[in-house]
């Protein structure tokens, strides 16, 4: 079939993943929204929520602005393509809305479904229904605005005079550029991520500490100044944050794949100029087509998702996961079927790449689970070494955390050999298939991805249902509904873990391909630079551009000596280890400072009688005020770090520098991500297990269950805010790289 | 100045230090032991630690006999050379034996400090010098051995018929044999360090969590059941385990930089035989010279170290600074001569690499003082937020660790770089003074630890004041005394961070240039080998081992495909990241089980009235061997783990697989090991610095001071186990793929 036929699907399924989310946004607005009660409590939270975003928006597009700038200073002079400063704004701009809308929806949808959780008959299947309805918005939007953004782009750059190149030049040129909007989204994920993780871990642990820890509240205790500001930061944390930085794995792991195929076709050398653009388009059109095809099946996917009152975790879990195993095996299936349609040559192999992306991806979250739910031994483990105090609480978490990491990384081991086999042929580097191999890890990303209309609905359920709860318990519904939406919530739990799984394990595969696309920004640069140029500022070797663009990759990495012995490449690898750590650092202590001046205020407030006997209301807008300000004043930091040091070593070392910060800085950053993210979850298990009193040492305000807090508290910035931002980082840094390789090919010419 | 005259001063020094060694040892032994009690505590430390060492060394034994028969097997089959299996034997005796020598002194020593600071008069001075000229017979112990070692081996290989190459090559092939007794040391190190980590922390962690945390007991309370095991620990971790461990890093840094410098000259092709011998000569003795100068001069630097009766802690600290800044300027100064009499064309820049190493190893030191010593910010940060709980000191250390790995990855790549610098002329990977840089590179690690003598008895005075402090404590000889010990040991807690920075710093910089000697046995290899050989289990292709033989790094780089989009090499990078990870966490998570079961015997013997009354003795040696038992069950996986997985992954991936897995392990264990150092220090120092009352939260046995002490706690494991056993890590891998080669090129015929 002709791939331009095919590629309507594209927009297709955008609008029809855009008007579903806007079917169930409006449904969900039509259910009933409860007592005066739940709505001043639910009117708080949208209140707080939409005020933080405000907030974070204006120093976001601030930031933007200035970039945009630069970058159109840098086209000016010719060394980046004059579309870069759009695309990269429209790629913010649409990440930001997949984001706020999201957290609309959720701060709509909490108490909502908490009213549904009142229906004695069929609360918890309404509960259910409404609040992975609700997340199916956010996944849908962020979906449906991908696609958009991608076709829209595809379609301007394509039929109009932007781009002068003709044949299969032409693909990879709009390959490139529209890779570049990748950036703008990867800096407004990282800001949404860093801000929002810092926010809602300045408010969980400052509300922790003080009413949990010294006073002994339950959970969402209405006395507590910092229960409003704790819900507030599920939304912009956990639902905002999470959107923007899936849209951006999302269209990032499109377009890197859609780049790969369009320079592997050209590094064919293909001889008759047509075929080789027949190819290359399908090559192009293939990732893109069955992210639509995942796009529709999955909207399928959500209609599935129901359960029954009383039904228990693990029915629970069989409803959602239902729905996920359903629409993944309809994906296999329709991928075989785009392939075969599009007539690429190697359909199977492609095939067995991407239903290896959906298996490790599977897998990965699997293993999350394992180590992070205390159904198994080692959240069991961290529970046991609560009855020795915090100190082994904590001792065990990290060691259980770091031997996590294990698993992860066979996994991404395996099935990158598994894709690369699979579509090159044989698992060698040097030969002609080693660009095809590296688009079949490409397109695994896109394989595992391809659910995540599904996956990220289950994500964003979490948190709706976590202030569902909220709700519930400030609003004094009674036992029986705060049992239902913490039965929800329990749920939620485990699918957060597991979409971490996901969003880390794509990120890698991504973050690989994208270091492919590096070096085919590197020649364009060159090329529009002039006839030679100097490989870094140490160097007085030049090289020819016209040469340089006809090389394939290993002769690439071996012109610019981009090898292990190589000690520019060796201290770009411990830059980027250390890189990760240093952005880590910077977030725990921006949480902990932040949670510091949460706990004075709630100390404070509750130090007055009269609020700690709930007498009189807390002020909640202060600590909803305490947490906006501290997020924003510490975003900053980690986030121009991300930014300054790619463009800093490409400066310093060149190419092979930036290779090695790029490798060092995703080796080094997946595995501080797992770790930190399956540290996290098992604390907090570890904590909910002891709640259980499963075991003899269990139960509730026991030294023991002290304990599991400290863990738990740890843990909250541990998963929620350094670990998950990490994905970004990895990410963000090779876009920075790609996008100002003109500057790093250029200054090495002054 | 002929070089084979300059090289008798290795064997010199060796007698010289091993001489100053024994002088040292004996004037320890005639000092006086104190009264009966003293004697008794002293004894049970003894007995204590020598029947955990005995245990230790069968264990170790038994591997060694197991891996010494498989190398047999090798050598029979011509993958390894036959002297191989003797060296590797030698390289674990010496190391072993230094460690052992060191931990006998010590606990001679420590009873015979606190009896020394007895002394009202000038106790202090007396404790000071005793305690230093103790830990300085582990130092020359070291240093000597290690040049024993050394030159023995070079005498023999080079004046016996056991090599038959002349020229240059005889050389490459001396000092690449030579580099395999540095498995040997590796290997019996990461034992060491491995299993007394865990017999020290778990010791010190039960006995904490109990004794201080439960009981509000003082550190070393006689009434604490684990209180010599915890002493015990100092000794075994502390002394046996770094003594074992900077024995391997002295030696692997020496033997690395002579086995460059063979191999620069053998890359340069000079057409003179003779004149080729005679340049790769001066290479190969100049390291070997150097340290042999250094230990010299270390001697003359102990005799400095000093103090008056009640000097502050900055004095203290002062007197220790005037001897290593001493022998410090000298070792620079006769570097710079040994290098011109050597007659070495480029004398002034490989002196200037030395400079480089020596400032480096300064810095990192520095640097590991400002973030874990309490006169600065981030220590008080620390102890700030133990103010609002556990949780916030375990945030706000884990982030100040986690920012603290910055300056010294920039010291360590600008001291990369400038040592390359200096030694190549230029900082590009091509050309013809690549191997130059490198050597540089390794050079600069010989002069960081050129003052190991000195500096590594700093180290080993730290466990001896402690030691020396339980004693006091224990033989309850009063408040005065005390305090002179405890002034003691606080200093020792600041040299032991310190000596942290040089250990890992002096790991990362022999790592890099250990890379290039597993260049080197691979030719060799090939060449033993056969005509051509496969480079990996996944290649039809062949290649020609003569031809490989003439190939420079940057050829053999592009030859094998290492550069960094090789999948194989980024998978490498993925697993020795990860590696990192899961050895810490293996180790954590061995701490925290031997912990356990300390903590659950202390309870139980502390439920006796009697004994917690102090009219019951309390049976210490339970808890030595349940200390001793989990240490010796523990340490075997972490241990093997870095032996089988570099053997694994050059069958599976090849050469490039080897290369990203020590690339990856290099740079993620450097910061990891920075990060857990850093981390541990600063807690131990915010617990002590909260001690101390100096701010208006400060006081013993606060809630604030609790907190404190749970981080102190999670510490331990850190600093004390897996962070410095990570040092080991690196080197070992690069070792056993060293020691392995011949399997690798082998295998791949099959």
């Amino acid at each position: 079939m002709n791939p331009e036929t095919l590629f309507w699907l594209v927009p297709l399924a955008s609008v029809i993943a855009l008007a579903f989310a806007a079917v169930f946004f409006f449904n969900m607005k039509k259910a009933d929204e409860g007592t005066d009660r739940m709505k001043e409590i639910a009117g708080y939270v949208r209140e707080g929520a939409m005020a933080y975003l405000k907030q974070q928006y204006k120093v976001v597009a601030l930031v933007f602005v200035i970039i945009a700038i630069i970058f159109c200073v840098m086209a000016a002079f010719d060394m980046q393509n004059h579309i870069v400063p759009v695309a990269f704004l429209t790629g913010g701009f649409f990440s930001g809305l997949a984001g706020f809308i999201g957290m609309k929806t959720a701060t709509y949808a909490s108490g909502r479904v908490a009213q549904a959780c009142r229906d004695e008959q069929d609360g918890l299947n309404r509960g259910l229904k409404l609040a992975f309805r609700s997340g199916a918005v956010l996944g849908l939007t962020v979906v449906g605005f991908g696609l958009l953004d991608i076709s829209g782009w595809y379609l301007i750059l394509d039929n109009t005079g932007l781009i002068e190149a003709e044949g299969i030049s032409r693909l990879v040129e709009i390959t490139t550029i529209m890779l570049t909007f990748g950036m703008g989204a990867s800096l407004q994920a990282l800001f949404a991520r860093v801000g929002g993780g810092i926010y809602t871990k300045a408010a969980d642990v400052g509300a922790d500490l003080v009413g949990k820890t010294e006073y002994h509240f339950n959970e969402d205790d209405p006395r507590n100044p910092a229960t409003i500001a704790d819900n507030v930061g599920d939304n912009v944390g956990d639902v905002a944050g999470m959107g923007a930085d899936l849209y951006e794995s999302y269209a990032g792991s499109i377009l890197a794949s859609a780049a790969l195929g369009a320079a592997a076709v050209a590094g064919m050398h293909i001889a008759d100029a047509q075929a080789a653009y027949d190819t290359g388009l399908k090559m192009v059109m293939a990732p893109m087509i069955i992210g639509a095809v995942g796009a529709i099946l999955s909207v399928l996917g959500i209609f599935i998702v129901r359960t029954k009152q009383g039904a228990t975790q693990s029915q629970l879990m069989a409803a959602l996961n239902r729905g996920i195993n359903f629409s993944g095996v309809l994906i296999a299936l329709a991928a075989a079927a785009v392939l075969y349609l599009l007539g690429i040559e190697n359909w199977l192999g492609l095939w067995g790449s991407i239903v290896i992306g959906l298996v490790v991806g599977i897998l990965i979250g699997k293993v999350t689970e394992y180590y992070t739910s205390f159904e198994y031994k080692p959240v069991k483990f961290i529970a046991e070494n609560a009855t020795t105090g915090p100190a082994t609480v904590i001792i065990s978490g990290i060691g259980v955390g770091m031997i996590s990491t294990c698993w992860p990384v066979i996994f991404i081991v395996l099935g990158t050999i598994g894709a690369y086999l699979c579509a090159a042929g044989e698992f060698m580097f040097t030969g002609e298939n080693m660009s095809m191999g590296l688009y079949g890890i490409g397109i695994a990303a896109v394989g595992m991805l391809s659910t995540l209309g599904l996956t990220l609905a289950t994500d964003a359920y979490g948190p709706i249902s976590d202030n569902a709860g909220g709700n519930a318990e400030m609003s004094e519904l009674g036992e029986s509904v705060r049992s239902r939406t913490d039965a929800l919530d329990a749920l939620g739990n485990t699918t957060a873990a597991t979409g971490k799984g996901f969003a880390i394990g794509s990120a890698a595969l991504t973050a690989l391909a994208l270091l492919a696309s590096y070096i085919e920004e590197i020649k364009i640069a060159a090329l529009r630079f002039g006839e030679t140029f100097s490989p870094s500022f140490f160097s007085n070797d030049l090289i020819n551009s016209a040469e340089l663009a006809k090389m394939n990759i290993a002769q690439f990495m071996a012109k610019f000596d981009v090898t292990l012995m190589n000690p520019k490449v060796l201290l770009g690898i411990f830059v980027g280890a250390m890189l990760s750590f240093l952005f880590c650092g910077l977030t725990m202590n921006a949480v902990g400072r932040a949670a510091k001046s949460m706990v004075e205020e709630v100390r404070r407030q509750l130090s007055d009688k009269d609020v700690f006997e709930g007498r009189k209301k807390a002020d909640y807008a202060r600590c909803v005020g305490i947490s906006t300000q501290g997020a924003q004043r510490e975003m900053i930091v980690p986030s121009m770090i991300a930014v300054i040091v790619p463009i800093a070593t490409g400066l310093l070392l060149g190419v092979p520098g930036v290779f090695g910060l790029l490798a060092g800085g995703l080796a080094g950053g997946f595995v501080l991500a797992v770790f930190m993210a399956n540290s996290g979850g098992a604390w907090d298990n570890a904590k909910k297990f002891i709640e259980t009193g499963d075991a003899d040492f269990c139960g509730k305000h026991t030294p023991v269950h002290d304990a599991s807090v400290v863990g738990d508290t740890v843990g909250d910035p541990f998963k929620d805010t350094s670990g998950p931002s990490l994905n970004i980082l990895i990410k963000l840094m090779s876009m920075v790289s790609i996008v100002t390789a003109g500057l790093n090919v250029a200054f090495s010419l002054l």
